[in-house]
């Protein structure tokens, strides 16, 4: 933890943070950061990641801690490293000094927080070594955080309700994601040309995260087999006839995401199917970011960039019919299953560990329709919300071998012209955007997606 | 997974493996292989790493994976993936087809395993979901890797006996990742020159990790402040007159590990205290190698180190007084506190999920010597063994500082002399060694150590 990086503005929003979480919620709230969970053996840990719920409140990223909220008030729960721990990983600041930096109001061991507990709401935390503790000393069965009860359901609510909006803290971290995102794609790009494998342009990107001493907010897909949606295999050689999709994100320190993916072609020159699917694609995705504003549904997002898609391969004579009763049948869904973006803050997916909480507003559910029941996000957009955009093509072959879709879309597929686009197995361009008062602001802007500008880089 | 890799004689060592250990455990024995935890939300996990005693018999990393090994006979629980993971992770390998590639005798699903667990002995995983189901599948309470007892026990000892020394396939695997280290940590090298902070060159030497489809075996240490022994911070600025202690090593996709530190300097040259300090190290260090063979007892081997050191600190005049009277009071671990290494295999520290049960002979214990405490191996090495050899010495505050070690050594230690050495924080040279029948071989070889040789590279 590095607490130069501290400022006051950080303080004051923490503080703020704090209070409006008061106005919503009177009784207390005990958040926990949670620990690394061991990999193959208790000394090889995995990287820790404090849960953002904590970070959101605490703001630093403490392994082993408690905040306790009430009133606007905060009080923190840490121990003092142990002496023999200053061998191993040197000296720590202390809590003292930790607690200051976060506008604490009081500072206590770890030990102490036993008796501070009674009546407070929490959130599970993942690790679960760490929420048995939450379980043991709220003297209760904590419920899993994507389905809350009670009181821990009426937090989860009230910081949806304030996760939902970022603050100028939380868009500067998000900010300076995107930023060293952008450039290791950038070295993503650059890198294509002189490698043989998936796995030395993954290198390439995610060197760019770690030097800017960032982690990456996901695994990373680095892939010629874009039509799987979560390759995480980068063994594939890079051949010229095909499209490389790098979907890759970098993490602040403090734990805030951006999430990019460009799709480029091996060779540095797109084919002329695998150009009018790209263009189709970034065509669903700028219209989609035009219409973006606050009081927009995300849901309509979703079915525009649906009905461009539907448009266009109708026009490539992909599909046949009419485009709007393509969507309405999710013919579109063929080749673009899954939703157009998902909230972004904290989490690359905001808040997924609360379930459709905080994507779904309340009172809506998942659709059951193929088309629609993977979108991530159903609410009216808000200023200050960040969504990723993120169409796409793909030709997944157990969608497109399947039987039933086979049989259900035998009419409205030219399966033989489909054929002739054989070389465009995956394609999604994917932006992190700004709700603003007045529309939008593409966070990751300074990267190009169009065509010719991908083309130029090489 | 990539099944591509596997060849025959990776089947024939499996069995080999399998039958080796049935010669000397009767009983039945599960191994599972764990899961993935959940980093910020469960669709956002750590990356996945087996179990490696699953790894070492079963070959290949399979998520939420069972093996029963019986009479040498394997038989595989593993549950096929959904359709609907064919969409998101692409089309997955079948049970039988992982189960014809390991020479396993049946294959069935996870949930016939149920049915198959009496009398079985296991060791507990990392991975607690995982382990719950141990406990439940096995209807006992398994106690933690580090502490197994009756059956249990006995399984972890037939384990150690088999991993203690490694057959033709490990080597191969363990030569691949010292292999992929030693570019990773030229490459370090060669990155100094242009960076500014640590981060910069973390960011170079794993670039060459991940490009090679590898994992890091372990977090990595990347700093100018290499008197924290597991500094895990990367922030730091790189400064001319500093030494840069970087601890990397990379782990191949079936789980072997490798582990190199190199010490160099910032500026491409070192100052004559950095020299004389480096080559002290350097000279404990190929001592140490020179004098290893079957037989020969690892911890004289730490004490010779020792001894190497406080003679050249005598000569350096830090230290005052007879070598061998230094070493026995512990003088040399003020500058050298920990051990001079461990085992090395499908984990950085082998097995020391078992706690002392691989690192420690039986019989022996791990003695409260301050300078002998951190011995993480007490046994005859025997050929097949792959060690590290990793002397160090590091200014270390919490120890100089310290006022009982103060008291303690304020005779033998010139403190004054030592102020002259204060541009030497931390050095660590660290090589994996296998042990042969008639000696050593250095698998990091490759890799200069040399104080020229290392100047050279610049």
């Amino acid at each position: 933890m590095q607490l130069e990086d501290s400022s006051n503005s950080l303080q004051a929003t923490l503080r703020q943070r704090r209070q409006r979480l008061a106005c919503i919620i009177k009784t207390p709230v005990i958040l926990w950061s949670g620990r690394a969970p061991d990999r193959n053996f208790p000394a090889n840990r995995y990287p820790f990641r404090a849960s953002s719920h904590f970070l959101y409140f605490a703001g630093f990223p403490l392994d082993n801690a408690a905040i306790r909220l009430e009133n606007g008030k905060l009080e923190l729960f840490l121990d003092d490293a142990s002496p023999e721990s200053a061998l191993w990983h040197g000296e720590m600041p202390k809590r003292n000094e930790i607690a200051a930096k976060m506008g604490a109001d009081a500072a206590y061991p770890l030990a102490e927080l036993a008796s501070r507990t009674a009546n407070a709401a929490t959130v599970a935390v993942q690790d679960i070594k760490t929420y048995q503790q939450q379980c043991q000393l709220l003297a209760r069965t904590v419920a899993p955080a994507n389905a809350p009860e009670g009181i821990d359901r009426e937090l989860a609510k009230a910081i949806v309700s304030l996760r939902l909006s970022h603050d100028t803290e939380a868009l500067a971290e998000i900010r300076q994601a995107a930023a060293v995102s952008v450039e290791a794609h950038l070295a993503g790009i650059k890198a294509t040309a002189r490698a043989k494998t998936e796995a030395e342009v993954r290198g390439a990107m995610e060197e760019v995260i770690i030097a800017h001493n960032m982690q990456c907010a996901y695994s990373s897909i680095v892939t010629v087999h874009g039509e799987v949606l979560h390759n995480e295999r980068y063994y594939h050689p890079l051949q010229s006839g095909d499209l490389l999709l790098a979907d890759v994100g970098a993490e602040t320190p403090m734990g805030w995401a951006a999430d990019i993916t460009r799709t480029f072609p091996v060779s540095g020159k797109f084919s002329s199917t695998q150009r009018d699917i790209y263009d189709l694609v970034l065509a669903a995705h700028d219209t989609c970011i035009e219409k973006m504003r606050p009081g927009v549904e995300y849901r309509d997002i979703h079915l525009l960039a649906a009905s461009v898609i539907a448009e266009g391969l109708v026009e490539l004579g992909i599909l046949r019919g009419n485009p709007t009763d393509l969507v309405e049948m999710d013919a579109h869904a063929l080749f673009f299953p899954h939703g157009i973006g998902h909230l972004l803050g904290l989490d690359v997916h905001d808040m997924e560990d609360l379930g459709d909480l905080a994507g779904y507003e309340a009172g809506r559910t998942r659709s059951d329709r193929f088309g629609l029941g993977y979108l991530r996000l159903d609410r009216p957009l808000r200023a200050g919300m960040v969504v990723t955009i993120e169409p796409g093509f793909y030709q997944v072959p157990a969608i497109l071998n399947s039987p039933e879709f086979r049989a259900k879309y035998q009419d409205v597929v030219n399966w033989q012209r489909l054929e002739r686009f054989r070389d465009v197995r995956g394609i999604r361009i994917e932006d992190d955007v700004l709700v603003t008062e007045s529309g939008t602001e593409v966070l990751t802007a300074r990267l190009p997606n169009a065509a010719e500008e991908i083309e130029a880089l090489f």
